[in-house]
């Protein structure tokens, strides 16, 4: 364990003036208490009272989301995250969170029993069981596509959807097409309530009407494109956005086995800009979010959140990344 | 300007661990070096470096706002702003803006005229030329309560008003007030407009219906309530919720000059929480923007702008201070 003379000889100040840093003495500055306790707790002091406490911990908390591998969507939120908090010296544990465990146990005491000061909560849908609690938590909570109201110690993450999806809806309505469909993700989802609005007035702003026989909700699985792409051409569609660049792989799936040519026949644009997208063929046009900048924009709201800062939203912008799966309507 | 011994007595230090901070001695911490850093800054003490490294620069451009005195709305902006681009070696150059130099020059002729890298800008109304060309500017730009759609270089930075507004009118509302008036800033602004939808938004939510002749504009001066109060009382108003706590200042002015009593005839609510808010009698309640922590957000944001990093929105949430301007309506 550090002494008060190693926190002395790190700061470059007497012994005296640590003793009166750690005991609160009147006649030093705020700021340099502050700085003494902080060192203090760096290097490993404790007074009595800071022995309780557990070691410098976050959570990364990843519900319904690939993460593992360079690929998945969650691999560059976590990298980021964690580059920007180690520079603080925090430990970083992910945490995959099922809903069995949110039914076992309390956001809180689940926080509170494995010492984390904070979280990073990705992939949470709305109706979750954490969510609820989350919404009222004193437990400093940056989200990544949720948005709790009113609360100082939570804090929102994400990419503006908005100017994504009217980039891609101008886009295409520039090209021609009038029958634009919507392969949104998950429905009970922050993010796609967000998106699904967000298509709709973008529509509007292009003069087209809304046609709810050309949206549908996708689980963000390429599985989906199945289920939803042959009603949506039957209708008579040109163009499919889709909730993300797996569903838009699988609605590639689908158009070559009804013998459509991309773009030629059918444009297709997809969301995020995984590796993924560059991999098709033809390539991707999507509409990026910058995953690394992200997770690091999330550490930046926990630790302020951390500091009693109360941060409500960190939002970046979307990026229209053109490639070349979207065509001139030939209708 | 201040010397390295105000430095020394203000953090209770050494006059030699001061000196040792300035100079990056490597015998002293890094936190300590940055808090004798942003200590120096804060005092106005530069370092012949710091004057040296003037041509990596920023530039805080003010606009329709105080910014001199402690108790001026700007102060602590540009306190906090400067004590975060300190620690990235950037010299910042607060400059005043009239519609003078922007009728005489470009947005952005300006900026690279003078060597600026990015831009902070602070109190400019809707209608300004430089607004109307920071749209579209590619100089990096964070904007205190203005917001620019789809310029991948703009940022916002701002407090959540329609959530302070929500608190106010929820509080007024649970103390039996059922005619609160709402005398805002200065029209023609981005965050006017904000507060007026969430003003109507708050009345709505609590089941009030708004009244026009309840609203005016007040254009952040003390001076406005002489012309709008009486109106108001007129009407029946039992509180009235104010754009700053300069405009509530003056309402207190008026109300007393009308032999009313605050808050047993009449409840009133400011919005800064600026130093005044303490020093009326009685103290005033208000809803507080931290305004050292939106400069700090501001520099966080123009530096990932800067850093091609498309930070759109940083939003603070407010806080509702509770003091002695806020009672029972007797209605």
């Amino acid at each position: 364990m550090a002494t008060i003379k190693d926190i002395a000889d790190r700061l470059g100040v007497a012994v005296s003036t640590v003793s009166k840093g750690l005991n609160g003495a009147p006649d030093i500055s705020e700021e340099l208490r502050q700085l003494v306790l902080d060192t203090a707790v760096e290097m490993g002091y404790r007074t009595k009272k800071m022995r309780k406490e557990e070691h410098k911990k976050l959570a990364i908390l990843v519900e319904n989301m690939e993460y593992e591998h360079e690929d998945d969507f969650g691999y560059d939120l976590i990298l980021g995250f964690r580059q920007m908090a180690y520079r603080d010296n925090w430990a970083v544990n992910v945490v995959p969170v099922t809903p069995r465990l949110m039914s076992r146990e309390k956001y809180n005491t689940y926080m509170l029993k494995h010492g984390y000061l904070g979280a990073f909560a990705m992939g949470f849908a709305l109706k979750d069981n954490w969510m609820g609690q989350i919404a009222h938590t004193d437990i400093p909570t940056a989200l990544l596509d949720n948005y709790v109201p009113l609360n100082q110690r939570v804090g929102y993450v994400g990419t503006d959807s908005g100017e994504g999806i009217e980039m891609a809806v101008r886009k295409l309505y520039d090209e021609g097409h009038r029958k634009i469909a919507f392969l949104n993700g998950s429905p009970n989802s922050w993010v796609s309530e967000q998106r699904q609005a967000a298509y709709i007035n973008a529509l509007k702003e292009v003069g087209l009407k809304p046609d709810s026989k050309l949206t549908a909700y996708g689980y963000y699985v390429a599985d989906s494109a199945r289920y939803h792409v042959p009603g949506m051409l039957k209708e008579g569609a040109t163009a499919i956005l889709c909730g993300n660049d797996l569903i838009a792989s699988g609605v590639y799936e689908v158009c070559k086995s009804e013998g459509l040519k991309i773009p030629d026949d059918i444009s297709v644009i997809g969301f995020d800009d995984l590796p993924i997208a560059s991999e098709l063929t033809p390539q991707l046009s999507t509409i990026r979010q910058d995953r690394t900048e992200l997770g690091k924009c999330a550490y930046f709201t926990l630790n302020s959140l951390i500091h009693k800062v109360s941060i409500s939203k960190t939002m970046l912008r979307p990026q229209f990344v053109e490639r070349g799966s979207v065509g001139k309507s030939k209708r």
